[in-house]
């Protein structure tokens, strides 16, 4: 099991103050993403401008999507995303549609996990050749109190056992991480905790910290 | 009950495109949507500049939001959309935000039916003060060959009688309509048949025509 690795999410609603903050923590952060509000606020120019700053490195488009699959990842990708997220609720044919554009680009989808799905739609999301789910504390959710659950845990860990790569999104922070030591963790995705201007930086490094001490070889 | 309205759903990737569209159908229909894929495309501005081009329409953003409800509807409805929809795979925090920053602006919410969802959550989402969802057949779905089943109208049927308007979409042509007669219709969503620049207004004369056959006073 390869080391965690850390992914900024940029939720700004400019572009230029996404790009500054992109542009201060490339070199503390494994993989890049546009998150949907920077998405719907700037359009697919976001994609393309974190693409040209950042020639190498890893980017997602935030766009969980529900339909259209084909044409929403074709966009993505022409726009120089790696991967692109879709919501669990979205129709197979929409798993399937926007994984076969994606392998055209040699990128991936990820299955954004929110509300009802069942480990029998995670099997069939296997057997469509999917590898990669995210599992989210959404925003509004941990605003109004929620803590990760035993549950939660319990369903990270099946999909984790059911083969799938789980990227951990919610509010986390570095203190946080010892709980998901036993979960193959492709990332942890933090946004706000990594954009602030004055502790950015030493936050990512404390992630990095936090990720070596649990997972790296002793 | 009012005659369902008629709702042109703008999917194109290019923003000069959908207000031509716009601009060419206007007066045969109803509502205007800002489709996800040209907010995706265009970003926040393509339902800025529908709201200029169009000052008096009903304007819908489909941002079929997940989360940062109060974030993305302030988005949505400081650049003009009377209306926001809402995945129901959204947590209910991230309804009652977002509904909340709706009545701000006179705005509401509309619940966008995807994949799983019970009419337990339905009950949840009317206790919230939700009224309108849209019931989908989508794109991949019936590009798959999916049609409208005896159990889609059972479950818009149940809707109804809960007390939400629907919204029904995804390929609907005029001579489909007699089957939801018995629906509490607010609009019918068409895309790609009314966008065409030859046969467009013709289509959304068809459809006004079926409607008023259907659901006119005799």
């Amino acid at each position: 099991m390869s080391l965690p690795l850390l992914q900024l999410a940029l939720d700004h609603t400019d572009l230029d103050a996404a790009l500054s903050t992109a542009q201060q923590l490339h070199q503390q952060v494994d993989i890049i993403e546009a998150g949907t509000i920077l998405c719907f606020s700037a359009g697919i120019e976001a994609v393309r401008r974190l693409r040209q700053q950042h020639p190498g490195k890893t980017l997602v488009a935030d766009f969980k999507v529900a339909d259209a699959g084909a044409t929403l990842a074709r966009m993505a990708f022409d726009a120089g995303a790696n991967w692109m997220t879709v919501i669990c609720a979205a129709p197979l044919a929409t798993f399937a549609t926007a994984l076969e554009v994606a392998r055209e680009y040699q990128g991936d989808i990820q299955i954004e996990l929110f509300g009802h799905w069942t480990l029998d739609d995670a099997r069939q999301w296997r057997s469509l050749g999917l590898t990669q789910a995210i599992y989210h504390r959404g925003r509004d959710a941990q605003a109004s109190g929620q803590q990760w659950s035993q549950q939660d845990l319990d369903a990270m860990q099946a999909l984790s056992d059911m083969g799938f790569a789980l990227s951990i999104t919610g509010g986390i922070t570095p203190a946080e991480l010892p709980q998901f030591r036993n979960i193959d963790v492709k990332a942890f995705i933090a946004g706000r905790a990594l954009s602030d201007s004055v502790t950015g930086v030493e936050t990512a490094s404390q992630f990095h910290q936090a990720i070596a001490n649990i997972w790296g070889t002793p």
